[in-house]
C-alpha cells in the first residue's frame, strides 16, 4: 500500500503539485498551467506526475483550480452561495485515474448584493482552508481579500462564504502601466519615488473619482515635477483605494480583514486598508491552500 | 503675392494640413503624426506641404496640436486657465518659416477644482472654434466635451475656458476591450447585442462603482447567457457612465453640453448623458477645428 497522497493547484498559468506523506509535504512538482495545455490536459499532469508514479501509485488525487474549467482537464460544477466547506466538497467530481480515486474540487458561484453574477475557480479552496485553520473565522462575518490579477474579495459569515466579488485590480494596473500612456516610459525602479507615488494614489482614492484621476499620472509629470517611478505608485495607490472604497460599498462592513497571498502585494493591501482605517492580517496562502485541500 | 493661407491640426498620430482661399478650404493633406517622425519634424512638414509651395509660398500658416509640444516641432507655451481667445493666441509661438509667417498655438494648462493639474494641446482649438461659431457659448456656463482616446472635458464661462480635465477613458476602453481578460475572444460585431450591452453597462454605472462592475463583462457570459458582443457593449456603457457621473461632480454643472468630434461616439455620448437627464447637443470637428485656426 502505497504511503503517500497527491493535492494540487492548476490554475491558468502554472501546476503545483505537492507529495503529502503523514500530513506533511514532502515534495513539490511545478508543471505548466491549463491555459498552456488546453485539451492536452491529462498528458501534462501524466508528465508531472511521472517520477511520483515510479514509486507506487499515491491512495488519493485532489485538485483545484482550473482543472475544473470547462476548458480544463473535467469540468467540475460551481458551488452556489452560501456554502459551507461540506457543500463545496461534496460538489467535487471524482473519477478514477489509473487506478487511483482523484478529485477535481468544485468553483464557487455567487450573486452579489447588487446582482451581479460572479465565480472563482481554485481562490475558494485557499478560503475554506483558512476556516479550517483558524476558528475564529467559523463565526462572525469577516473580509478574505487575495490580492492578485483578479482580486477575490469574499464575505465568510459562520462558516459559510456567502458573497463576493471579484476585481480585475491587478490586470488593470497592469494594462496601465505597461501598454497605456499613464504609465512610465522608463522604470528606474525607485522605491522611495513609488511609495511617494502610492501614498498620493490612495490619498487621491479618497475622493472616489478613479477615471478623473487617471490622467493625472501624466499631468503631474509634466505640470507637478513628478517622476516615472511616482507615475508607478500612483497608478497602483489610486486603483487599489478605489477597489477598497468600492468593495466596503458593494460587500458591506465585517469584523476583520484577511489577506491570503503574495507578502509583497498584501503589505500593499494592508497599507490602503489602514489609510482608511481598516485592520487587517496576513494569512500564509500555501498554507491555506493545503488545508483547504484537506490532507494537511 | 500669394492668395492663400494654410492651416493645420498636427497631432500624435497625425497631420491634417488644410489650404484656405479667401475664407475657403480649396484643399487637403495629410501626413504623419508628431509622434511618428519625431525630430525630423520639419521635414516632414516640408514634405507635406510641397506641392501647394511650387505655387508659391503661402500668406501664413497656423498650425495647433502636438506640433507644439516638447518632442513636437517648436515648443509653444501652455496659457494657464482662465484662459479667453485672445490670452490664448497670444502665447503662440511665431517664427518665419522659408519667409512665411508661421505659428504654432499655445496648449492650455489649468488646476482643477480638486487640485489636480491638466495639459491639452490641439483641442483647444476646436473649443475656441465653437466659441467662434457659436455666440451663446460666449455667455454663461457650458461643458463642452471632446470624445475620443483622452477625452477633454472643459468648463467655458463667459468666454473662456476656466477648468478642464482629460478622461482617458477611450485609452481604457481599447485596453479591455482588445487586450484584457474581460473583452470578447471573438467580436462578431453583433450591433443589437452590443446596443443591449451599452445600455446594461450605463444602467450598471448608475450604482459609480467601476471597479467592483468590470468582471461582469465576463461573469455574465459564464452565468448570465450573454455574448461576447454584449460584453463588447457593457464595458463601453458602463466606463462612459462612470465617466459622465465623475464629470459632473468634478467640474460641476453647466446649462447645457456640447459634444465635438467623431459622430458615432457623440451618438454614444448622447445617449449615455440622456441616461442621466442631460440634454446635449453635437457640433462639427472640422468647422471648430477651421474657426479655432482663425481662418475660417
Amino acid at each position: 500500500m502505497s504511503r503517500y497522497e497527491v493535492i494540487g493547484d492548476w490554475g491558468t498559468s502554472r501546476l503545483r503539485l505537492f507529495r503529502v506523506e503523514q500530513g506533511h509535504v514532502t515534495a513539490r512538482r511545478d508543471g505548466p498551467g491549463i491555459g498552456a495545455v488546453g485539451k492536452e490536459a491529462e498528458a501534462a499532469f501524466a508528465a508531472v506526475i511521472a517520477p511520483w508514479l515510479e514509486e507506487g501509485a499515491p491512495r488519493e488525487i485532489r485538485l483545484c483550480g482550473m482543472a475544473g474549467a470547462r476548458d480544463g482537464w473535467v469540468e467540475a460544477p460551481y458551488a452556489d452561495c452560501p456554502a459551507d466547506a461540506a457543500a463545496w466538497r461534496a460538489a467535487a467530481v471524482r473519477f478514477e485515474w489509473r487506478g487511483t480515486p482523484l478529485s477535481i474540487m468544485a468553483g464557487l458561484a455567487c450573486v452579489g448584493p447588487d446582482g451581479v453574477p460572479d465565480v472563482m475557480r481554485g481562490e475558494e479552496t485557499q478560503i475554506f482552508g483558512a476556516m479550517a485553520r483558524e476558528p475564529a473565522l467559523r463565526q462572525g462575518r469577516h473580509l478574505i481579500v487575495l490580492p492578485g490579477t483578479h482580486n477575490k474579495w469574499s464575505v465568510v459569515e459562520d462558516g459559510r462564504v456567502v458573497s463576493f466579488r471579484t476585481m480585475p485590480t491587478g490586470e488593470l494596473f497592469a494594462l496601465l502601466r505597461d501598454r497605456s500612456t499613464l504609465g512610465p516610459k522608463v522604470d528606474r525602479a525607485d522605491p522611495a519615488q513609488e511609495a511617494a507615488g502610492f501614498a498620493e494614489g490612495l490619498e487621491r482614492a479618497g475622493e472616489g473619482r478613479l477615471l478623473a484621476s487617471l490622467f493625472a499620472a501624466r499631468a503631474m509629470r509634466l505640470r507637478g515635477g513628478r517622476s516615472e517611478d511616482w507615475a508607478t505608485g500612483y497608478l497602483s495607490g489610486l486603483i487599489i483605494g478605489c477597489e477598497i472604497a468600492e468593495i466596503r460599498s458593494t460587500l458591506g462592513e465585517a469584523d476583520d480583514i484577511l489577506l491570503i497571498g503574495d507578502a509583497q502585494l498584501s503589505v500593499r493591501y494592508a497599507q490602503a486598508l489602514g489609510r482608511q482605517g481598516l485592520a487587517s492580517q496576513v494569512l500564509d496562502g500555501d498554507a491555506c491552500s493545503l488545508a483547504g485541500l484537506g490532507l494537511v
